[in-house]
This record gives structure tokens, sequence and C-alpha cells, in this order.
């Protein structure tokens, strides 16, 4: 969507010298000519683009009695279900999937393509672009995503690109995806320059789904490391808006990891459920990002190059809880929150196993990060830290080398502490 | 943009039992837990996006003396435009560029692309994306695109999906280009299958420009076929929609090609106005194609295979107009105008030069496009076709192949005909 630019010197509609067209619609207004320019003869074309859609938490959505994967959304008389799905969990799901589509008559029709970051390429795209000209999707028959983020993400590029849009559908596989890829309308891939390398999500849009279909019934199978990446984007959204998330992290979140969130007390879904609220009402006035100030942004300035740097690979979630703890050192040392809360933080994300620092993070690494953060937030930082208490934030749109050095030996510090305190120096 | 699909079985959020989140604005509704499925939790998030943008037409839109090209949606502080330009447009008019960017202090950066349907191709995407990188545009930072229907076709997907949007400007150089590309917020590249070949506009989005400059005076350098080929979008619009509009291409098509529409008399101006004015009254409301009975769509139908197709190679307002006499033909045919109408427009077309049949045209390329024509509208064919008088219309869902193989013998015949008539034969 066009963004409208910072500094346009176009003036809003109401205010202009315009009147309607007379067999339009309203929403076609003619200028008459500006004398200061060479410009003759002018139209409006305003209009509002009703977005919908819909988050719904769904148990067992591959019980044969639930209908929504079936045929919701699914234009009259269509028998049949176009699925990209994640290579690892259709090995893992496919007798169910079978099942399932069977039990409703439903042909299914499944492209496969991988998970993990280093495929979230447009090669991705290609595949299931071919596939859709052949399977000759029609323009209204929604694409079911069944996957991670990597697999979401590309899907809805595609979607959002094949005859320049059909409807898609969501379907999060791991809790990173069910807490955030799946809230939101961002979709894309990583980008290859030939010299510049891998620029992450550099190629995308914003395109809603017609509906995520969440069940946290998939998390069951993630293996550890991945769950707690889901974790990681948790506690960012615990730090910057929750005090009551957060301490369902502190309390609970070991145990949630090594349950997979398959209990049956309160916690689990309400952790889910606090998260994805939480993400809604951020982005709900903002889907289009017109608004750069994103306290959901959080952790998302160093996390970016990390992620496409680091070695061994640094996940998505582990990168944004890098990121989130470098940015709690920079707020406490701006004075924004407490030694204690400080030392709260650390010990909740290393009792989740969640990573708060790799080695590299460079000071080179973290001063291009801002400048990155400052071309893509158009011109400043716009960087959230928690100021105050948990659960509230602040902007800053400068932090020198000067401060990041400082986070860095702050950082290091502050590992030796606790590994001394582990007895593991 | 997700359209609603047919047969979606969500009802409207105003007519479900939901309430809004407290903290969030009024746009996100909670749903209760819904007993018939097995959906126990949801939200919808509703939004409307604005779009806005404007058609301008300008006289010289480089003289020094004009800002817009230089300074328009320019976020303040920066001197310098990224600037897409069609190869034979740079070659032709780089000087002025130059010279123009110049006066205004303002730093150029090119990027040359080839115009031409077969470079339509993402290929141009990927070069485009990477110079964008090196360039390190900012979000907010529009893209000027300069050249025909394929150049502002490639720029306008590029930055769509660019950091998932950033604003771009489309300079029109191509008559075609002026009354159509401009004006629309459709963009997009032709697809190549691996085994199904080239498919036309597969890819792309539906992204709205903040402004399209107009400048006629582009059009004095077009050869004459490219020219015509824009008088065939032009006839397009006036079979469906003006009276008009068709009188004037009747009475002066001839010497509007001839005079390249730089004659200081009233004629081409209107002519390009109206032309815009129809295109955008039309398109209005309906900007994303959520109704796709679309009477623009006119000459629309046969004309994508033709154009990807037929050897030698015919233009898409060539293909447009071949398509659009088929329609008439058809119309014809089913009683739906008489048989002077017919033969006006025949001779109209003839007239400016425009073609009005290709021997691609077999009975199976027609039949082929009805099925593809159907696919794309979404199960119904949804052709417009001339009803009643010039400019009016009606749609029609279905066209047999005995009717696609009389209206071929009908157009043959009326050729031979007017062959003799001329003493070709
Ligand atoms: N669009 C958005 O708003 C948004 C938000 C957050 C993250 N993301 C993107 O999401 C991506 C990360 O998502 P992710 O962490 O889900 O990574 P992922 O999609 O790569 O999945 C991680 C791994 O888990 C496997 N897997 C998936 N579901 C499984 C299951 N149920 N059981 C066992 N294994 C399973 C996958 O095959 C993969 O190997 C990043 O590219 C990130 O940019 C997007
Ligand atoms: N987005 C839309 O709504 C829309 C509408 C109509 C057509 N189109 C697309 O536009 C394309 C056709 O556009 P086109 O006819 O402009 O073709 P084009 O862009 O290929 O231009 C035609 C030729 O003219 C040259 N040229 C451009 N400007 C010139 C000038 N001022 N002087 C001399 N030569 C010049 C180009 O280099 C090219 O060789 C098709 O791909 C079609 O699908 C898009
Ligand atoms: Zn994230
Ligand atoms: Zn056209």
């Amino acid at each position: 969507m066009a963004p409208a630019a910072d500094g346009v010197n176009v003036k809003p509609v109401s205010e202009r010298a315009v009147h309607a067209l007379p067999a339009a619609p309203k929403n076609v207004f003619v200028h008459k000519q500006d004398k200061a320019s060479s410009m003759v003869h002018a139209w409006t074309n305003y209009y509002e683009l009703p977005v919908e859609y819909t988050v719904e938490i769904h148990k067992d959505i591959l019980s044969p009695k639930n209908t929504a994967l079936a045929t919701r959304f699914m234009p009259a008389g269509l028998k049949r279900r176009f699925c990209v799905i994640d290579e690892t969990v259709h090995t893992l799901y496919a007798p169910k999937l079978r099942d399932y589509f069977a039990a409703h008559n439903v042909e299914l029709k499944i492209v496969l393509i991988k998970g993990e970051e280093e495929n979230k390429l447009f090669a991705a795209v290609e595949k299931i672009f071919n596939a859709m000209s052949e399977f000759g999707l029609l323009r209204r028959e929604p694409v079911v995503a069944i996957g991670g983020g990597c697999v979401l993400d590309i899907v809805g590029f595609t979607a959002s690109c094949y005859r320049r849009g059909v409807p898609y559908i969501r379907v999060p596989t791991t809790l990173l995806a069910i807490v955030d890829a799946s809230v939101g309308v961002k979709c894309g891939v990583d980008w290859v320059h030939p010299t510049m390398g891998g620029l992450k999500n550099r190629m995308g849009s914003f395109y809603p789904p017609c509906a995520a279909f969440l069940d946290k019934g998939f998390i069951a199978t993630q293996d550890e490391r991945n769950l707690i990446n889901g974790m990681g984007e948790i506690m960012k959204l615990a730090l910057v808006r929750s005090k009551e998330l957060f301490s369902l992290l502190e309390v609970h979140g070991k145990r949630l990891v090594q349950q997979r969130f398959q209990t049956d007390d309160f916690v689990p879904d309400r952790v889910i459920e606090l998260s994805i609220q939480i993400m809604l009402e951020e982005l709900g006035p903002n889907l289009w990002e017109h608004r750069l100030e994103r306290c959901v942004d959080y952790g998302h300035t160093f996390s970016k190059i990390l992620e496409m740097t680091a070695s061994p690979p640094v996940m998505h979630g582990e990168a944004v809880n890098i990121d989130g703890f470098i940015c709690i050192i920079l707020s406490h040392r701006k004075g924004w929150i407490s030694t204690e809360t400080r030392n709260r933080v650390f010990a909740a994300m290393r009792n989740i196993g969640l990573p708060t620092w790799n080695s590299a993070c460079t000071i080179k690494l973290l001063s291009q990060a801002v400048t990155d953060g400052i071309e893509h937030r158009h011109g400043k930082l716009r960087m959230p830290l928690v100021r105050g208490n948990i659960g509230q934030s602040g902007f800053i749109n400068e932090c020198t080398e000067d401060q990041l050095q400082d986070a860095i030996s702050q950082i290091l510090e502050m590992h030796h502490g606790a590994r001394v305190k582990d007895g593991n120096v």
C-alpha cells in the first residue's frame, strides 16, 4: 500500500478546491488548474479499502468433526484444497491430514516446501507460483499454508502476487508462528543481493489472510530449541506490554517449554491468548505501519543482522531475545529501569533457556544495525525500550557507539557473573 | 488485498456476537466460543485502509519551472531522486532530464530497463530490487518510473514489494500508458512457466502510486504503431462508455495519430481527458476488483492469449482492438447492436489503422481464452459486450464454440469484403 510520504505536499482532499466527478461515485474528485505549477487538470481517487481477517483458536483442527480447514472460505461447488505444507510438518502429520480431507470428501493438492530461514527465498515463491498455475487456482480460491513462520511468510507473499492476490489461510504449526507470524498481515521472503548478501524480509507485502486457524496441538512435536525460540517473541511482548504475561513466563516459563504447552491448566492457553490479544491491540490500527513507532518492534533492531550473519545460525526468536536483552541493558544504563528489574528479566530469560548473548554481536554489527534501523524506519531509529516498569515502553532515536560498547561490556560482565554463580567458570 | 471469497461463511462483524477488545481501538473484536465448531476463541481485526492517489495532467513536465518531478512527495531534507527509466526514453530525453534535475539541484540516480512486453519479466524486478538495495532507498522515499506501460507495471510491482512497499510516481511516456496504465492501481510482470509458457500479468499487485504525472509531449517521439496501439484502449473505452469519445475518434482519429496529439485545438486534450475520466469513474469504487464484472475489461478476454502467442507479435492495444472487434461481432449476432453500428465501428477502427483481425485467432485460441477468462474472473466469464448503442454495455457468461466459430467466419467475410472495396484483392 502506498504510504503517505512524510513531507508530502498534497493537502487532504477535503481541503482542496475539488468537486466530485459527475458520473462517478463520490470517491473521485476533479481539481481545478493549479496556476503555481504546470498542472492543468487533475483527479484524485480516494478509497477506503475494507480489510478484515479473523484469528481463531481451535481445538483439534484436524479432527474430522471440525469443518474449518476443509470448507471455510471455499467458493461454492469446489471440493478441493490447494495446500502448501512445511516438509517436516508433512512428514509428521501426513496420515492425519489425508484422513481429515478424505473424511470431508475434499480433494487435497499438496505442495511441499522447506521451513527454516535459509529456504525463505524467492525460489520457494517460484515453486508455489508454478504449482498454482498448473493447478488452475481460481481468483477467489484460498490457498492454505500449513507450517512455521517461514512457510506462512512465503505462502502469504506468493498469494499476494498471484493474479495480483488470491486469498489464503494460515495454519501455524510452531509456537512462534502461532503467537506472532499468524496475527498480523506481514509476509515476505529474504532477498539475496549479489554482493550485499542476504537481506531479511526485503521482498514482501502487507497482505491479510482471510483467517488464521490456531491449534496449539501442533506444538507437541516441536523440538525444544524451536519452542524456546517462540518464547522469545512472547517475552518481547511481555516486556513492553504486559506485567501479567511476564509474571506467567517468570513462574511457568520453564515448565511450559518442558510440557510443550500441552497441559490442561489455564497457563498455556492464557499465555497464548494474551500474546495474541496484545499483538492485535498493537497491530490493529497500524496494519500498514503508517506509524513507524511500534513497541512490538522491540527486539527487532539488532536481531535482523544477527539472524542473517551469526554462525552457527541464531533463530529469529533467539535473536529477538538477544536484542531484547541488549535493550534491557540500554534501558538500565539510561536509568529507565531499576537494577532489580534488569536482574529479574535476566533471570527469567535464562530460566526459560532463552539466549541473552551471541558473540557475533560486535560493536561493528550493532552499529550497522542502528544504521539499517534508521533506513528501515525512515530516517529515525524509533527504537522501543522498556521504560519505568515491565510492560511499559518508550522510544529512543539515538544510540551512539559508546553506548553500544558500554552495553556489550555490561552484558559480558553479567554473563561472567552468572557463569561464576552457576559454577561454570 | 484479500478479497472476500464468494461463498464465505463468515457474517459481517456487525452481525456477530462480538465485543471490542478492552485496550484496543474499536477495530479489534473478540468472538465468543462457537459451540458448533471446534473454535474456542477468536478475534476479528477490521480496518479501512485509506488509499489516495492523484492523476495530474501537466504541460512541460520537464521544464525547469515545474517542480513536480524534482520535489513532490520527497521526504524533507533529501535532494535526490531514484528514477527507473525506459532505455528508449532515456536515449531520447537524457539531456532534458539531466538539465531538469540539475536545475533543481537534485541528484539523479538512474536505473535503465527495457520496455516491450518480452522484457516485462521478473528479471527486471530483480535488477531494480538490487539497485534499490545498493542505493539505500528509504521506506518513504518514492521511486519514479518513466516509460511506457511495461516500465510502469514493472516498477509499480517492484515498489509494492520492496520492504513491503515504498511509494512510487508514474510518468507515462506512451499514449497507452497515459490513458490506461497510469490511471488505475494495477501493476505486475508476466510469468514464464517452464512448460505452460508466458502467463500475462500473472505476478503482480494492486498498488496505488502516490501520483501519476501525465504529459502528452512525450507522445511526440512515439512511432506510429505504438501510438495506434494506445488508440486501441481509447476505442475500448469509447465503445462501452462514451458516444462522445467514439465520435471524436471517428472524426479525428486518423489525424490525431498523424499529428501525434500535439496540435493546440481542443480535440487531443479532450480525448485524453475523457479517457482518463471514464477510466477513473469505472475504477473508482472497484480498485481491488472485488466486483469482477467490469466493463473496462472489454477487449481483455481474447487479447491476453493473443498477445502472448501471436507471431509476429501483436501489441497490447492492438490485441485489445482485435478482441474488441470479435466482441462487436458477438454483440451483433446476439442482436445487441444493429448492423449499422457494427459497420460504423469497423470503419472507424480501420480508418485509424487499428487491426481488426489476426490469423492467430483460431477457434482453439478463442476457446482457450474463454476457459482462462472463466478461471481469471472466478468461475464465470463475465465478458462485457456493447449492448444497445455505442457507449453502453452488458455482460455474458457463456460463449460457445459455435458462436466463436461463427464470429470467425463473419469477420473473415467482412475483411474479404473490405479488401474487395479497397481494391486489395
Ligand atoms: N509475518 C510475520 O508477522 C512474522 C512474525 C514473526 C516471525 N516471522 C517469520 O517467521 C520465521 C520464523 O518462524 P518459525 O520459527 O516458525 O520457523 P520455521 O518456519 O523455519 O519453523 C522452524 C522449524 O520447525 C519445523 N516445524 C514446523 N512446525 C513443526 C511442528 N509442528 N513440529 C515439528 N517441527 C515443526 C520447520 O520445518 C522448521 O524446521 C522467520 O522467517 C520470521 O521472519 C514472521
Ligand atoms: N497497469 C495497468 O493498468 C495497465 C493498463 C494497460 C496496459 N498495461 C500494460 O502496459 C504494457 C504496454 O504499454 P506500452 O504500450 O506503453 O508498451 P511499452 O512500455 O513496451 O512501450 C512501447 C515502446 O515504446 C517505447 N517508448 C516509450 N515511450 C516512448 C516515447 N515517448 N518515445 C518513443 N518511444 C517510446 C518503449 O521503449 C517501447 O519500446 C502492457 O504490458 C500492458 O499489460 C498496464
Ligand atoms: Zn519477530
Ligand atoms: Zn489493457
